[in-house]
């Protein structure tokens, strides 16, 4: 019937501007009951459920027999750990494989038949959910006593799958590839060349005396390339020269033509190769999301101007303003952008719509959502007229940074003078008063603003609420400290009392007005940039740090299979931070923790190709893609600052997407049609 | 007269287009006198003379007193470095600031009195000049025998002001610095502020058996600040985290926070500011460069439109093609470009060059330069003919190419056979018959390559002379080896005869094989474009190298007079060394080779002040520099790598002027004729 018909019109251009908001693909079936189940299956209860049984199977390392979740690495000092009874964690995991084969079986069912063969991700998620189940059948059948458990490896796979910023960002790095291909190809060149003329230069000479470089670094094939992969990343930089510098000078040219060559022009070389194909892949992934967006609203164009009430007109086809407002008040939008729409809606005077004013009305969703500050109360007394001018006045705010940088200066001679002192000296009096007087400013100051402002405009600004928050915690740990030990006074050390000591409790306070202190970043204008664009940089490196732990998952994983029982005692220390240190440079210490996290320690020969493959991956191309994303960032917000200041009371919020707005293309109209025309389960009419 | 007028206008014309090839400024005098002086000046022997003084003043600190050039760094057994006489190294320092005095006379004479009172390089080499003639005067007075000498900080001034790249080079530096520095202090803010926490977190604690972290790193206020430095360049990354973080595993929360910020997020954000910053200085001296050629252009036309020979014409100037011929023949230039400019003159049909038609017959200066590469010999013999074809096809040089890679895995599997071996097991038998056989093929390959090719065209290849030249070393290397040590035959091992031994022989004519396997690079697409762009940037690295250099060099001497006589054993070379590693990644080589070259060994407290400023200037800010610079050259010519594909026998040769064309803004008329009418010395007829 043609209520029915135009039920499930209304009812799919719903779904198709939700789709458009999501930057979701439009390709999926459009009959009542899979729109049903597919705005039930995008709902936000089910995706959190999703979300929450990724997290849990994920966290179940942390639980699992090889791990060491201990408060201590010192294998010398802590417990054991826990072991849970064989079955717990295997039916949590279960229950998991359950949800991912709902979600697999749904999402395969609203694409369709034909659509699935063509999707590699589906088949992929149905393979290794497939291997996973036949590993944990095997793994029940042992009673958990097997060793090889490969379906923890392919554990980070579910969190991959499920995140389509993930999908697409791997994708450009999969682009990618062939170019950084090449550069290690000419890196592996450099090192090989490199080792041929190393273990040449060193050999062994006859006298026995005068080889300290062969016997330390070049003995042979394997231990030359690991000499030089080490002094590539830089590790043991001046060490592995010396024997030879020191027997003669011109030794030095061989290392530092290597030294030059690799880690100043091959490795600069794959940041410029990364920074330059990864720039386009960017911006090509950000056009996509545009498409998708421009398609789904014109596809909810197109299924809405076929609704029957429509007078069929020859040329051109129009929506009714009424069939719109019936389908906005159903869809699922932030709220501030529905309001908005609706508002242009009645503002326009017509009574149709065509397809470009169609599209425009919608482009309210592509701007920058603007935060506006509730305005300052209005007070009728002179009086508080006058105290709020003085202290809504941006010098009271200067004045309170510099007894913030008082009071850091002040911590600071303190701790110079305390340095040596042994702990029964320290008097904690001088100390505890100049606290007192100084949280007891920072109370005035954070009541004045109150005052002058009013709370709903305090509360709006982030850098209030930071303020706020650290005074009045500061005022709870003082009033603490005071009831607990008393007031402070000349010769005041008393003894160890209730949760912390006295000397703890000032540690703590010290430390919460030192990180108070940070305050200052917005009053500075170039450290305020900086700041926003490490913020916007978080905010679009999710899909990185996702795609970063699912590798970091898998190796961790690889590597407790590998080096399990691997147990030695801390003697040896130096020699395990010799490989950590080839891990490079920030990783060395994440690695460093979450080997120890996750497993207890490692040596082995022939770990090194683990983990010169763990530098590649983690040091080597994520390092360089961060950095990547960091110039495009800043660039882009750089070049953006030199003509648009920003305005007083206004706040945007930008995303990469607005990132990129100026240099996007929009879409043309027979582009978005010929699109439509292929979608696999919508007819259209004309 | 006329024609003395005339000589002088041809004169004032040769001159200026003279420095608009070499991008020089034309605001000199322009009096015949003037001219010839200047002409003088700029000749080659002049300009020789200077460099080599400036070469010979700056090499003197090598045989200067505290200098230790010796074969051995080690201070066990070197020998006493040689020390010349007082007044030796002094009277050739006098007669270098003789000619620099003259230099800078001649230098202020031509610009004249009131340009010179505004160039602030030429007033700092006056006082330079003045500063070290003092100094040279009171160390002359003593003897030789007092210790500072100011001078030889100062003479790395003379390298700098003698080349104008360098000179523009350091004002985009200079006008980059307050960004750095805002990020410099933004660093300082991050280190004081995780100083502070962590002398709170690390604090001495009561049983003083638990606080490793605070004796081994967070002492007192300058070996926190020391330990979060040198965390900063990661050289003692995972050893500063490790007490803390046997005891307690969320310790390493703090040390990753801080790595994380300070070495991802700000050395990065630093690059990211050089990167962005630089970008737009160096297009812009290179604009200015452009300026430069086109307003010696114009003057030169301008000079020669006012020769009387020529019909005044009301509205428009022209230059007779005589006037100009008769110029081209006088000036110094590069002779393709002349017969090129020739060649377009005699094509030209008129009589008379406007200025436009001027403007456009010297473009021939700013275009690639082309080489051809000589024809092939035709050959009449049928069968000679097909040699040809053969031994010129590529694939010959791909088999000689894989002919190469046969021998360098022979040689691997060799040494990885003789690794362990003692130096008087081994038989050198097969390694001598297998060279033997492969240097007779090499030969071979380039006596046919050059039947093909012809001698010319054979040499006209960069590859192919690298290629012949290394073959003929090998071959008389060969010769020499069987003179002295006869043939090859299993158990070959002949006693030490000659100059080097058997072993040392097969050694060199190794390293040269594996040398000489370079010769693959053009053959590999992705290579030869790393490699070409790697030269590129070397030819523009010229002035930044210059001005490390200067950098360098000032170092050097400051740390000479700082750390005079602070000569240790070599016991505590591991302490030394921790002090190098702070010094960043190749750097620490470059400086521990030239530490050592310079002085010999210094362990000093407050030495940390001098290291600190030398990693920040050379490691961060220099390297940063160099990657922009990569960043900037790789992008531009991996864009033009798509869009133009290399013809086969031309090669291009591009400098940085030319990496910009297309972007460049050619100036208009109106604005070099403004600058012409601001010259100090020129006075323009109209």
């Amino acid at each position: 019937g043609t209520g029915a018909d135009n039920n499930l019109y209304i009812n799919q251009a719903i779904v198709f501007i939700e789709d458009a908001i999501q930057y979701r693909s439009i390709n999926h079936r459009v009959d009542s009951k899979s729109l049903w189940l597919y705005r039930w299956y995008y709902s936000r209860t089910c995706q959190w459920i999703l979300s929450l049984t990724i997290t849990i199977i994920l966290a179940l390392a942390f639980v699992e027999k090889p791990s060491s979740l201990t408060i201590t690495s010192d294998v010398r000092y802590r417990l054991p750990a826990w072991n849970p009874p064989c079955g717990l964690t295997e039916s949590i995991e279960l229950l998991c494989f359950l949800v991912f084969m709902v979600d697999v079986s749904v999402k395969s069912y609203l694409i369709g038949w034909e659509e699935f063969w063509k999707n590699k991700w589906l088949m992929a998620y149905i393979l290794t959910l497939i291997v996973s189940l036949t590993d944990w059948t095997v793994s029940l059948s042992f009673f958990c006593t097997e060793n090889v458990r490969i379906r923890r490896i392919l554990r980070p796979f579910f969190l991959l799958q499920n995140s389509s910023m993930m999908k697409k960002t791997l994708k450009s790095i999969n682009s990618t590839l062939p170019e950084m291909a090449s550069v290690v190809l000419l890196l592996a060149v450099h090192l090989s060349l490199f080792t041929m003329f190393a273990m040449l230069l060193f050999a062994r000479t006859k006298d026995g005396q005068q080889d300290k470089e062969w016997v330390g670094y070049f003995r042979n094939l394997p231990d030359s390339l690991t000499s030089l992969l080490v002094l590539l990343t830089t590790a043991n930089n001046p060490d592995v020269m010396l024997p030879a510098y020191s027997k003669n000078r011109a030794y030095s040219v061989f290392f530092i033509l290597f030294t030059v060559l690799g880690n100043l022009f091959l490795m600069n070389l794959l940041t410029a190769i990364i920074y330059n194909q990864f720039r386009g892949y960017l911006l090509k992934s950000v056009q996509s999301s545009l498409f998708r967006r421009r398609l789904g609203i014109r596809a909810a164009f197109e299924v809405l101007s076929s609704l029957k009430e429509t007078p069929a007109n020859a040329q051109q086809s129009y929506v009714s303003i009424g069939a719109l407002l019936q389908v906005l008040q159903k869809v699922e939008m932030d709220s501030r952008c529905k309001q908005a729409i609706m508002r242009s809606l009645k503002m326009c005077s017509c009574d149709q719509l065509s397809a470009a004013q169609f599209q425009k009305l919608f482009e309210e969703l592509d701007k920058d959502a603007i935060k506006q500050h509730p305005p300052s109360p209005q007070y009728r007394s002179h009086f508080l007229q006058k105290m709020q001018f003085a202290f809504g006045h941006p010098y009271f705010g200067y004045l309170g940074n510099v007894v913030a940088l008082a009071n850091i200066v002040s911590i600071c001679v303190v701790l110079v003078m305390d340095a040596d002192k042994q702990p029964s000296e320290r008097d904690d009096f001088f100390l505890g008063a100049i606290n007192c007087f100084f949280i007891l400013y920072y109370l005035l100051e954070m009541l004045l603003k109150i005052l002058a402002m009013g709370l709903k405009r305090y509360l709006s600004y982030p850098s209030n609420r930071f303020d706020g928050l650290l005074t009045v915690i500061l005022l709870i740990l003082e009033i603490a400290t005071f009831a607990v030990y008393g007031f402070p006074h000349p010769g005041w050390r008393p003894e160890f009392m209730g949760l912390l000591s006295l000397w703890d409790m000032v540690r703590l306070v010290n430390m919460l007005i030192v990180f108070r202190f940070l305050r200052i970043i917005p009053n500075m204008k170039f450290m305020a940039l900086v700041v926003t664009t490490l913020l916007d940089l978080v905010k679009n490196l999710r899909a990185f740090a996702g795609i970063l732990v699912v590798v970091f998952y898998a190796f961790a994983i690889t590597g407790i299979m590998l080096f399990k029982g691997a147990v030695v005692p801390l003697g040896n220390t130096r020699k395990k931070c010799d490989f950590v240190a080839l891990l490079g440079h920030f990783e060395a210490e994440v690695i460093c923790c979450l080997l120890y996290l996750l497993f207890v320690n490692l040596i082995c020969r022939w770990a090194k190709i683990y983990f010169v493959a763990w530098w590649l991956i983690s040091s080597v191309i994520w390092v360089n893609l961060f950095i990547a994303l960091l110039l495009e960032n800043f660039i882009h917000k750089w070049d953006r600052r030199c003509h648009r200041e920003p305005l007083s009371d206004i706040e945007y919020q930008r995303t990469v997407e607005l990132m990129f707005r100026d240099v996007l293309e929009e879409p043309t109209e027979e582009e978005l049609m010929e699109k439509l025309h292929q979608h696999p389960h919508l007819q259209l009419c004309r």
